[in-house]
């Protein structure tokens, strides 16, 4: 049996995509394809077309949408390495991008000028995001000059769009009523932060207020990771994301609110070497994902670094030099991601969307071995 | 631009394979190409193909041969990861059973019932090998339930030959002229051993003569590595390998002659956990690599015991319970390999066939970014 498919990298993902009509439409089925094709059963995936590290065994099957208004369905596939199973509970902005490409490349949306938006739902979460996939001169791009933070590779531009990201968590884009205000942090005097609910839940600290700069390095970053604790844990209760009283003795959890640093822009080294000076971007982002140094930044959370852009006194506008609906350009870690809110109404963003870049690696026919032969194992 | 290609799992090792008409016929133009293709230019390959280990970012560039008696010609790529460059000295004997594998099920040989045999010559080093493919039924097959050690995949069954091996460093098959002897080595008393040049040269040592096994633990070989230097080193002036006056105060090197433990087979548990009965195999083999324990055991160490194995007293028939022409199945920490030697004369081994496994993965068309853009950077 040989299936078609197609490599894609999105931003910093490897992801192989299929068409809803090459694999098996039952769930069980489509696993165990996807396992044998990857050669998922043991840890290198050396039987199969998997790469062996987390952003390099994922997949998405792509369809058609039945759902007016949306161009394409497609379902996320985190691949186990040598798990022999798949995680279908979540999304990834990487992978969606490389979809928004794929449909554009395989004809599934009709190419609309220099820009050719793409309507796709991702169907593990229901989320509705858009991609707006650079086609200049009316043509699809195989290559392209557009990079994103993590790699130097260049691919076709790809605008990601959030919808109606505010407040998707607690109801409001700011859960405190305030664009900013003075946080009590453990024992130390106050900081100024800014708490927002776009994309994600997110408390942002405006770093000079607490003797930081916004621009500290990933291995900086992990000795402040216990401070930065210790800010989301002050912060959850305030967001409604925790309330004390309710199970005594509990700790608010490490996921949300998202945590970090921001502040004006400096020159700085990226982890791949680069330099960048102050005037090549807008605001110093430095997040924690989880309890680590995130990389770059996490789509969600520019997402709310925008948001918070938009408003007079927020942490973010303040850093930047005021607030802002046009680009921002955020400095992280691996180097700088631009990132616009747009359709703002009362303060409100309706739309983010985020620069991201994509690029087809290769179509192919992966020989999957049948499940239950001897390969599968 | 798009190029097509292969990718084909040879034992233990992923290779994309390219038909010569479609690659670039200049060094460094090929070089270029396969670096952007790979994604070569940073270390995890995110930009392409690769696989960002050594053994999953490997190529090779196949041709029908001018070659009287050979059918395909392959030049065999080590794509360097994150060096931008490509090692062009070395073959590589897993590539080379996908190799003929390719080679048959892309009509470049015809197929001749249920083997079929490619002659390939390797155009890094000069070797000549034979691939004798399984084509059971005189038609081709994509899937098969051969297994070799290191992995559970199974694949279609390929007999690696390599022609006329003996005494290709040394002139001799036995160097010392003795199908055993017993070697001082150190202060310890002396331990019995054959020194064999077949394939490479190589010392292998009676386990039992030496207060050891054969069936050791990798972890129990890691503790052996010092000892089994100085056998090394005590073997290879009598193997010719090292002139201990020419160059005063040198020592042997670590690459030759290959060194290494035999016994009677015995139980034991393979490194993927699965159980060995004594009477699955022949003879335990532990062998280094280098200077580390080899997780199975080289291709052209196999080469070396068999040969071993059609000589009355070598340490290798002893072990083995007599001398055999027959297949000989290797016991080694990863899992048991078969060997044979075939068109013996006087004792000299004129080919010698290690049975392995290949696996055709995918066929496709890889979107290379032109060289010299942002994309090969």
């Amino acid at each position: 049996m040989h299936t078609p498919a197609t490599l894609v990298r999105g931003g910093t993902s490897k992801c192989w995509l299929f068409n809803q009509v090459h694999v098996p439409a039952d769930r069980a089925e489509l696993e165990k394809m996807l396992v044998a094709a990857y050669g998922a059963g043991d840890p290198v995936e050396l039987d199969g077309v998997g790469g062996a590290t987390p952003t390099t065994s994922k997949a998405a099957i792509v369809s058609a949408s039945p759902e007016p208004g949306v161009d394409v369905d497609y379902l996320f596939a985190q691949v186990g390495i040598g798990t022999g199973a798949v995680e279908w509970t979540s999304n990834c902005g990487n992978c969606a991008t490389g979809v928004a490409l794929y449909a554009v490349a395989k004809g599934m949306v009709p190419i609309t000028g220099d820009r050719t938006r793409v309507v796709m739902r991702n169907t593990n979460t229901g989320a509705v995001l858009e991609g707006l996939v650079d086609t200049t001169g009316g043509v699809v791009h195989h290559f392209g000059r557009q990079t994103v933070p993590g790699t130097r590779a260049g691919g076709v531009a790809v605008g990601l769009t959030f919808r109606e990201p505010a407040g998707g968590t607690t109801g409001l884009l700011l859960p405190t009523g305030r664009a900013a205000e003075e946080l009590r942090v453990g024992t130390a005097g106050p900081v100024r932060v800014s708490m927002v609910d776009a994309g994600a839940p997110v408390v942002l600290v405006d770093a000079g207020s607490a003797g930081r700069t916004g621009a500290e390095t990933l291995e900086r970053m992990q000795a402040e990771v216990p401070w930065l604790r210790t800010v989301r844990h002050a912060a959850a209760p305030l967001m409604g994301l925790f309330e004390p009283g309710l199970h005594p003795g509990a700790e608010p959890g490490d996921a949300v609110p998202k945590v970090g640093l921001v502040g004006p822009p400096v020159p700085y080294t990226t982890t791949l070497g680069e330099r960048v000076a102050s005037e090549d971007y807008d605001i110093s982002v430095r997040m924690l994902t989880m309890n680590a140094p995130h990389p770059a930044v996490g789509l969600t959370s520019a997402v709310a670094v925008a948001a918070a852009g938009l408003l007079e006194d927020s942490v973010v506008s303040r850093a930047a030099g005021g607030p802002t609906d046009e680009w921002l350009r955020l400095g992280t870690p691996a180097g700088v991601v631009a990132v616009r809110c747009t359709d703002v109404a009362d303060g409100l963003p309706r739309r983010v969307t985020v620069q991201r870049a994509a690029r087809l690696l290769a179509d192919a026919r992966i020989y999957v071995p049948e499940t239950g032969s001897p390969q599968a194992a």
